[in-house]
């Protein structure tokens, strides 16, 4: 199995356009941001445009619009993200391959407690004095600290590493696939392939029945202290803060940041590529849908409760409130009108 | 155990009135519109009552009014939803006999890599090259395509059927129970046994913690190319159309069907019973109330982030929508009367 | 291990000051309700203040203020919800010892299906008749009435109880801590022991990938004739009725109290504290904000599905209603005066 490629079999392969030194050989795949040299990287948002300026990337990606503006080594496609996912199966497979070679038994100390029906995958070190329950599993190169405990029926993925003094509770799944894909012409989804892991702290308690998805590129890092009660959703390569506590079915989308301190109502979601600051407080519901700059307590959420039948009434007159709004200004004008 | 039933023992156990030839003897259960020669049907629903002319079941369970208007053979009740319910567990217990007949071997290619602590029932079949992870639970009559993977601490219940190239994360659960029952006279609910199973395409990936649940007559279904994020719900008897992708938490509610290549986001639920056609985007948070009949971008959803002092006194005037819009009509007629 | 305590430890373990006899040992912490002689109490929320009359516990953790009020025996510390997290671990690993004592193997009649990869712990206590999937576990000390089915992947923590013809789907988890901590100084969470147990009646059902936590010091309780769909969480120290059911993504908050007989559209969430009466009806996505004390059906929930953009501009007014509603108000007094 291969660990690198040359420039010439990636951009046959993607059928793309090479300008610039087709000698060199790519031994991985990162954002433009994290990339280092002897890496590919590419460019399919604009608003990471600034960063071709910066990148260590050796060959980027690039449409035939952005290729016009760089200086550097590139692969020119149609569509960078579709093709950022097909070659992402290749860095994969020589990640894989790079592992294997070193597949040593799992350390599992004989202070550690194991229940019936549990597998641990090679590489892999279990800390001192850990719990783990019946039928977990628990993949290749995943490492958990010390004094942890692993409720049964978990599935934590390869790769995983994990903090002293965690708590998972049954059914959790750590370092699943992040949800990411690209379209292809004929409508279908290409996969791309999930490089990154999920990174935990120490004292990090996670419920019954969370996902902790895999970061796409890098991982997904859950900090020191936080606290998650069950049914939470953490998307690839969100970052949570230290000691942020969250109720249940809390979702994070992709790439979105949580700070410190911040304190989750139940089923507070959060979109994607957003930043909470640090110490914020929000309601139960509520769908964050930008930035959080300050900290404070903040709300969206449902209507207030009341009877069905109120509250259809009321409910039925939101889809006018922009006219009434109008209506109150010509209302207000016309009065104005009238004094004078 | 017994694979078919005479009209007279069941109109007993039913404390059914026999409308028509009790002689015949009724091999399995199924609606109205499904139903073949030898089925027992029923109509609990009015809105269906049109395919009570079509049918092609031997006997039907009716309402005393539905009954008279029914040329066919009937079973007369009080309830017929309750009645269903109570007789679909000997269907299903017949259903299970003819299973257990021919019951095999799972078949499982040596090109197969199967995990740790990994069960597959009786009669299922494991296709070329796929992966199963460990703590796996495969049921019996279960099909799986070339080149799946299905990740640990999965459940399939028996009769799925999926295709080629799947993914499934862990802990998800293909083919549990629809929720349906009906209720008896003391307010207890009678479990109605859900007798269709899943069956889902090629190329389709589906998150982790997801439930697929089996449909109540005929299956749930899946489409080729389906994509689905963590904690998804998809209901009994739903039906999602090829290409289209769920972000987390998206639930579909019993016998709903989402057309192609539609694209949802984070936590859209749909009700019961509508259909949402080809290529509609659906915003976060939306709750689809009613079928959508033109492609287009739909949302509902919550209202919009501010600090919670704000909204608190915003969302306080919701109850009020109804009486602001009755304002604003009457003091839009007086400022006309004064303009005159 | 120890199984009681005296006061004097827990007093230097807590940098408490003791008001009252120290001879006394305590053997275990309670609510001021529930306490009995021999117990450690704590009053750390106003609402339950009166309690303090009336409570049975032989020593009370209360901050300065309140234990000015009180006559009776206590330890005087500065934050009482942080000091009952801190020595809850104590009596956790009381309650553990003594059980640890009549360690018997479990107990499973020859009429009990189990399938492969299933462990069963110490004392448990299956029910005749009953079918175990694949891959689950169970606890120590768990009791499971006859005729239950527990589906593949099922996790049942130590200790829960469980009624006869119980249906529990896979890889849900019944018994996992309720999410209860109290914060540090520094910003860090103090993990409080959950010393309750799951208790749940006859005729439940339980869907896929459903959470049902343990209560802090009393059982979470399930009635009989409860029907719960997919994703349901119930939170710690909650109660649900008789024969009430819930649709998919239903949650209830810590200690809310459901009424018998009502019925849960999808996504219905309750928050806690808080008491829904015999009943009531709720539709999709409504969360109940507050107690609700009179049978009928009661909504919140989102705004009504339209197109996207239609949606931004009325949704965008949201943030307006408190000052349109303002502006209303004085238009009808200023054209009310014009009318004079």
């Amino acid at each position: 199995m291969r660990t690198s490629f040359t420039v010439e079999e990636i951009a046959k392969f993607l059928d793309a356009e090479i300008r610039g030194s087709s000698v060199k050989s790519l031994k991985g795949i990162n954002s433009l941001k994290d990339a280092k040299k002897g890496d590919l990287s590419f460019l399919a948002n604009k608003n990471y445009s600034a960063l071709l300026n910066e990148t260590e990337a050796s060959f980027v990606i690039l449409s035939q619009a952005d290729a016009g503006k760089y200086d550097g080594d590139c692969l020119v496609v149609k569509d960078p993200y579709l093709a950022y996912a097909r070659i992402s199966h290749w860095f994969a497979a020589a990640r894989k391959t790079n592992k294997k070679v070193s597949g040593e038994p799992a350390i599992i100390p004989t202070s550690v407690q194991i229940g019936a029906n549990t597998s641990i995958g090679l590489n892999s070190v279990i800390g001192e004095d850990s719990t783990i329950g019946s039928n977990v599993s628990i993949g290749e190169n995943v490492t958990i600290g010390e004094k942890a405990q692993i409720f049964p029926n978990v599935s934590i993925y390869n790769d995983v590493v994990i903090g002293k003094n965690a708590v998972i509770h049954s059914n959790s799944v750590i370092g699943s696939d992040g949800f990411g894909m690209a379209r292809r012409d004929d409508g279908s989804w290409e996969k791309i392939a999930q490089l990154g892991s999920v990174s935990i702290g120490d004292h990090v308690e996670i419920g019954a029945c969370c996902t902790i998805d895999r970061g796409a590129l890098s991982d997904t890092k859950i900090h020191s202290g936080v606290k998650m009660d069950n049914h939470i959703q953490i998307a690839h390569n969100a970052i949570i803060g230290e000691n942020t506590v969250m109720a249940a079915y809390c979702g994070v989308a992709g790439s979105s940041v949580i700070g410190k301190n911040c304190i989750f109502a139940g089923d507070v979601c959060v979109v994607g590529h957003v930043k909470v600051c640090d110490n914020v407080m929000v309601t139960a519901r509520t769908l964050v849908t930008k930035s959080i700059k300050e900290p404070g307590s903040y709300s969206s959420g449902t209507t207030p409760l009341m009877n069905t039948q109120n509250w259809r009434r009321n409910t039925a007159r939101f889809s006018q409130l922009d006219s009434m709004a109008r209506s109150i200004v010509e209302l207000k004008k016309s009065s104005k009108l009238i004094k004078h």
